[in-house]
């Protein structure tokens, strides 16, 4: 594993998602294993972390993830723009070969039977804390963050450093229609006072 | 009313949010209103539009969801950073004078009893779908958006354009503890076929 991979405690894990970037979520039942671009995704809760994501009934990875109980949320970067928008775009119902076809690159974090995709700036494994009515009336999936680790180069001792990286790992924000802002400029309210 | 402010689509509305900015949400009940901060906001269903929220049970804004089933979400700007930071900061529990200490402007948009924050560069007029075991166990608000409005300069014809406007318009999208970053440039995937 990338050597600049750092676990993230646990009680810090929100800052991960808090600025609002779009995520990737990963996967795996038995055999199978697939990776899908979510823009609503969310923090839900500090301690124990929690996070809320929407995962349509269209998708293969909501199959995975109603079947496993798990799976990765993960901050992608300026870098992998166009695997993000492919992995959005492309379902693995009608494309079984969907991540050959992307390229997209995965690896494991240990003690977890979970694809997790590299080169992105922070993973959350999460488990599922089933809630079939938020499933099923809002495909709306809660679950509780079980390790959280991020890429040193860009976050760093709980805090990002977007500002101080290179251009390509700066994070996502889809709009729509394959439209993206990155995340732009460091601005600190403490010292309006 | 500012002749910069037009109706959003509804089926659009969820492009208000779906960048992940730091939201300002108000509420108003009787003679009482608030204003409060909040990152845990997102986009919950295209159609209808559907959003959600994260309200602590300390929030006196909660109390007024609560109450009157009604709020706002409201993207606020860079030249609001103050606002923002001090609307997240102090509760109207402990200072009841919280928003003319904050300096908070309101008005409110025809056929709507609810406090809207001006200078924003958008607000969904959102009506609650109580669910009772979200909003206990997760602090988690589901709502319908029943009208969506945004400032022009910044937004039209179902696109921002932070990238043209002058930089005070940018959104905010906090970390932690006053830091925040705000939205950076426009990116787009479909000119990496």
């Amino acid at each position: 594993m990338n050597t600049h991979i750092k676990s993230v405690e646990l009680a810090k894990a929100y800052r991960l998602l808090n600025h609002g970037p779009t995520v990737l979520v990963s996967a795996q039942y038995e055999h199978e294993e697939n990776v899908m671009t979510a823009a609503w995704a969310c923090a839900l809760e500090l301690v124990p972390a929690k996070v809320s994501v929407v995962l349509d009934k269209s998708t293969k990875t909501r199959k995975l993830v109603e079947k496993s109980g798990y799976f990765i949320l993960q901050v992608p970067t300026l870098k992998q723009l166009k695997l993000v928008q492919q992995l959005g775009s492309i379902s693995q119902f009608n494309d079984p070969e969907k991540l050959t076809h992307c390229h997209t690159s995965l690896f494991q974090f240990e003690g977890f039977d979970l694809p997790a995709v590299e080169g992105c700036a922070a993973w959350l494994i999460c488990e599922l804390i089933p809630e079939p009515h938020n499933q099923q009336a809002h495909d709306l999936f809660i679950a509780k963050v079980v390790a959280a680790y991020a890429d040193d180069r860009v976050f760093r001792d709980g805090h990002w450093y977007y500002h101080e990286a290179p251009a390509e790992w700066k994070s996502l924000h889809h709009v729509a229609g394959g439209h993206y802002y990155t995340i732009g400029d460091a601005v600190d309210a403490n010292i309006l006072e």
